[in-house]
């Protein structure tokens, strides 16, 4: 069974990818371009996402706020590197009806400004440090070219902030964050990824460093997953955020930032799904199960198992198919959904007390007798599902990995769609020729043991890098 | 034990509930006027709200989804009295860096638009009705007299929307949702109201009708905390939003829209709120109880309880306050956010194995031995908080409200602070020239069996009408 409507992967990937997103019912194109309408299945999946980083949070006592949305523009201007990397993608407010405003308003694109006032307006002296707050909210970048959750013109994030009198708290906090994003990633979207440090070319600009989540596609593109940063005093020093520390003297506060956007459903899509429609990891699907049926309404028996089997389970998020379409379109359409785990009833097997099982990590059918199903089975199902689509998606990523000596090398692998691992030591504008050269660039950095010679600059250096073409 | 920092709800209502709203640490003024950082404690009030509105929809399924903030400023051109409503309040985006947009954009001051275009997109016959979705959202109308929660230039609800087949099923449910509202005013929120139909002059203008509750303040101004409209065809008109029917031919469909607001984080405050500062119904507190200690660190035997107790409480958001502050400091503080139970714990109770109950709810305190404590022991002190605070706003509300048989009554009920009760039946310049002589508006309907004569137009009606200023 596929379904034609969905384009194959080697086909071509980037079809592939905008027609499951609309076989799926992910998204609606709206009104202006570049934003989207995240239809329920969609808002569904960023919705477990967030409850799922939201408890992590919790256990570092981040506490959730809600910042406005308008930020005066001329706030802006005080942090010159802010202003220089969003200038032209800011969306503007110039007026209110027909009146003209003094001075205008740009819908945020971050909200570090708003996070600086925040703290300044909170921290008098270290008995009020640290400081630990998120939000969860849109935010606003034009782009000219765009696709649905890897770059629109409105997406939605989380943006943490923290600060902090001590400098060590603050950067093992920065770490502490990276830790929760990577549980996140592994085990609840059951995405393996790369880590490390960003180089300094690559890291954020207001940041001392960055700490990156890489995920590799299918196509073995990489895609940042989430970022950490410590941000040192950066922008203490330019927004004055200073407290009384306890010599009764002053100093800047030490700061961190860290996020994750809605750029994690593409993420989801590349990493797990498949010719035949989307595959989701249990814990964020809005589904973890569905039943379907056959004759529902025209048979005892099946109406019977699916009583029997509803009274069974407790534990999981599931949905009920019982009208009178055809089961196989009915298959079919969980399929193309991603639901886990399929029990499809029909009359036949009713008769025997049995039912079909629809493993979507496989796609493989298994014929169970009722007796079989409860929270245990179901929950055994669901562990093998997730420990199933994360050792594919580790053997992914594991095969697009090549270690290579050379800028040639480097070319070489990918050209062939390879996640290049080499020995680099070179500056901001190595990495720039290179990325001319080679249409990769610098993914992290992961420090090595033993020492070998960068491939651009012929130093000895312990610092190796992944090279990858990005989303 | 009070705090002066809390202006007397008689010496100035106003002021009262702005300092209600500093000193529990719910908001931070922004950088832009009429936009507020909602603060932690105040943004945990309004997720709880949407934790619980959330479960109420889910029995009617509905599906949460969201739409881009920002709408073509022309789509508001389609619906005259759509934009008529809100043009002087739009924020406007005519640029985006420093490109000027060909035709402008605006902030949303509701999404009616936008839902219109996704039944457009996701109707097709009907056997795709009914949909019912939500968004829980920030909206914008430009606010020049601005306060926390009651009106502000950015402000946060849920607006649901469906459509639907059949008029009397869309009657049905906008009657649905209103009985949502009403139960998450009554038994969440602990907030009793006067439910009933708008007046023609006072619906939502694309309505056919407006369901609204009414609570009443301390003050004796009504606060409309929830409204549920039956469209009808109308915006389906506007929007061409057309079904296949079951005879092959097409039909406008059937609409209904419903909201809540942050306003309701005001009603909250100005219906339960005393001198002392919040106080907060149980189930939307961010903290249900908190443990305050005295010595913590250098008394085992108060170490030693907290421990106990911590232990035996399993289904409670709660706080531990365990610093080496001034337990009498810890008690105000609670005291001033709300939270609806505190358990204190000093050497000397801590010795002979008690603790010190505080109910807010009447700022009573009882010595309990901590072997009563358990689930089943807080959750009825929480039930008894809930009704208490309950019973103390009905019987407010009940004050309030006075029988007046003429013009004149009226008036002087309103300049006495109450909520007058009186036969009308006046159209739309009757209704305005009453605000203008009393300066208060018609709340709701309520049908009677027995008619009485309208007290402006002297016409034997059975409808009976709520008049009160309103916030």
């Amino acid at each position: 069974m596929s379904n034609s409507k969905i384009v194959k992967r080697d086909v071509d990937f980037s079809k592939w990818y905008t027609s499951i997103i609309t076989e799926a019912d992910l998204i609606d194109y709206s009104l202006i371009k570049g934003t989207v309408v995240l239809k329920p299945y969609a808002w569904s999946i960023w919705k477990n996402i967030e409850k799922n980083l939201d408890k992590e949070f919790a256990k570092h006592n981040i506490e959730n706020c809600c910042f406005p949305l308008l930020i005066p523009y001329e706030e802006f201007l005080k942090e010159k590197e802010h202003i220089e990397g969003f200038a032209p993608e800011l969306f503007t407010v110039d007026r209110i009806g027909e009146e003209k405003l003094e001075s205008p308003y740009v819908l945020r694109p971050t909200s570090e400004i708003l996070f600086c006032y925040y703290f300044k307006n909170n921290v008098v002296s270290y008995n009020d440090l640290p400081i630990k707050v998120n939000q969860w909210c849109n935010v606003f970048r034009a782009e000219k070219n765009t696709r649905p959750f890897l770059r629109t013109s409105e997406f939605y994030w989380q943006e943490q902030h923290a600060v902090f009198s001590n400098k060590d708290e603050a950067i093992d906090f920065a770490y502490k964050i990276f830790d929760s994003y990577k549980y996140l990633l592994n085990n609840i979207l059951c995405i393996p990824v790369l880590t490390g440090k960003k180089t300094e070319y690559e890291k954020f600009a207001g940041a001392d460093f960055t700490l990156t989540l890489e995920a590799i596609m299918q196509d073995g593109q990489a895609l940042q997953s989430g970022t950490s940063h410590y941000l040192g005093q950066n922008f203490a020093k330019s927004y004055d955020l200073k407290y009384q520390n306890s010599k009764n003297g002053y100093d800047y506060m030490e700061q961190t930032s860290a996020g994750v956007s809605t750029r994690l459903i593409g993420a989801l899509i590349m990493t797990h799904s498949d010719d035949d429609g989307l595959i989701l990891p249990s814990k964020i699907a809005p589904y973890q199960l569905i039943i379907n049926t056959m004759f529902y309404e025209k048979n005892e028996n099946v109406k019977n198992i699916v009583n029997v089997i509803e009274n069974k389970l407790s534990n999981f998020s599931f949905k009920k198919n019982i009208n009178d379409k055809s089961l196989g379109i009915k298959i079919q359409d969980a399929q193309i959904k991603g639901i886990p785990l399929q029990i499809n009833i029909g009359p036949r097997d009713a008769e025997n007390n049995k039912v079909e099982i629809f493993k979507r990590s496989t796609n493989e059918k298994i014929i169970v007798d009722i007796k079989k199903i409860n929270d245990k089975f179901i929950n055994d199902l669901l562990y093998e599902h997730d420990s199933i689509i994360y050792k594919r998606a580790q053997d992914n990523l594991n095969s697009k990995i090549q270690e290579v000596n050379s800028i040639e090398e480097l070319k070489k692998a990918i050209q062939n769609a390879k996640v290049a691992f080499a020995y680099f030591d070179g500056n901001e504008n190595d990495e720039k020729e290179i990325k001319i050269l080679t249409s990769a660039s610098t993914r992290c950095i992961v420090e090595q043991n033993k020492k070998g010679k960068c491939i651009k600059t012929g130093k000895l250096t312990n610092k190796k890098v992944y090279f990858a073409r990005a989303y």
